[in-house]
């Protein structure tokens, strides 16, 4: 590591990237990003936000296949640490926001042990933005007041989890629920949600490569079959609100089955 | 209304301006602001936020005491569509994001239904960003990895609410919670959460006013009860992390009563 003129305090700021696209930073995480001497950015995070750090010296910190999710974090804090305690202004890039399950608040809890400086940025969380650029709203007057936001792996590993409840969710949003989809989508029906509410797969959001099925809950699976990790459904009679608010849709009933 | 030389075609472009510091504002967002000639912004939109829009008409739009929500709505929608029908640049700016409890989606369909051009630009929403700032996550490993989000009025209005669901979500935030939030504590204590599980009342969030109260849920209600509107409450062991992960506080036990 090259070392810092000595005497200068390290600091840290734990910021949210946004969904994907560079012009959804905050002006608070561009500023960072340009003054950042240090960078550890998720993999996750868009090359094109990457190279607005231009000066800085970048660290992937991204999980890698197979790689143990505890080892990964303790490496982070490790890292922060070093880095910080080195004296460097570090930029923490993560994408999202970093305490909508960013791991961010573990984050600041290593950092605030080791003495060190930080703060945090929010940013536009990709549970909701993502289903918004594709004109899926999360409420809707009349439609949704409330929603509820899990995970897939929590959902099948957590024996507290209410299937119940999350199928009594006015709008029911599940992260990473690709390898689970079929199940979530069973459990959902047979914990009293009709199986023909809307329901979208919305796979790699916000790039280049997002692909998003519209369907019901009792056919979601089959039809989003083919789309790859990471993915995110959306299930309530907000997604079919796409059609009626997309400007490029004309209304049309869910058997239209979107692909964009 | 002054007129535009003819022939241009109006655009509207539908903007979250994040919870009130204008540093949260995305770069989409700022970029719309500098170029909009017509702004129609919520009163709860910061001055400063406004002030970038330097060259732009300013059109408040936001609700008065007393004034009627619908007749309210259907204005910004008449103005939205005579500005754009006149060939203006419309920026139409509402606090946090348009699409979470934001009536964004009903503005885009009065702008499809009128045959105008429109698009959506995603906002750091402040049920997540404004707690966050207060170093509350809504999501902690090992604390809690699901959140439900709800509005005061709806949980005691609607009659399908699940009183014992918003109980049983690991972390529960209800906006709007001022006026009934005895009723909302009392109401998920006797649907079964523990009087003594960590809650917070945040009002005037990332506003200069902003203020601060943590409590149990028991005791919210008298612990919060000279705090104005708006107001939001956060319910779950999540809020016990706010003095964990500040980095000016030290670990403490809810007795403390934290006010900022």
């Amino acid at each position: 590591m090259k070392k810092r003129p000595s005497g200068k305090e390290g600091f840290v700021q734990i910021a949210g990237a946004g969904p994907g696209d560079p012009d959804l930073l905050t002006v608070r995480t561009l500023r960072a990003l340009e003054s950042a001497e240090v960078v550890l950015f998720d993999r996750l995070v868009h090359p094109d936000i990457l190279k607005i750090a231009s000066s800085a010296t970048l660290i992937p910190v991204g999980k890698k296949r197979g790689q143990n999710q505890e080892l990964r974090q303790d490496r982070i804090h490790r890292l922060l640490v070093r880095y910080a305690q080195a004296g460097f202004r570090v930029l923490r890039l993560k994408g999202g926001d970093p305490f909508v399950f960013g791991r961010g608040g573990e984050e600041a809890l290593a950092l605030k042990e080791a003495g060190i400086r930080y703060e945090i940025l929010p940013g536009v969380s990709s549970f909701y933005s993502v289903p918004e650029l594709s004109w899926i709203p999360l409420t809707y007057r009349g439609v949704s007041a409330s929603f509820g936001v899990f995970t897939g792996h929590e959902a099948e590993r957590s024996s507290g989890f209410s299937w119940s409840c999350a199928a009594s969710m006015q709008t029911a949003v599940f992260l990473m629920c690709k390898e689970n989809l079929a199940r979530i989508a069973d459990r959902l029906i047979s914990h009293g949600r009709a199986p023909s509410t809307p329901a979208a797969v919305i796979s790699k959001g916000s790039t280049a490569e997002e692909r998003i099925v519209v369907s019901t809950l009792a056919e979601i699976h089959g039809d989003a079959a083919s789309l790859p990790s990471p993915a995110m459904l959306v299930v309530g009679e907000v997604v079919a609100l796409r059609s009626v608010l997309h400007p490029g849709l004309t209304d049309g009933h869910l058997a239209d089955r979107v692909t964009a």
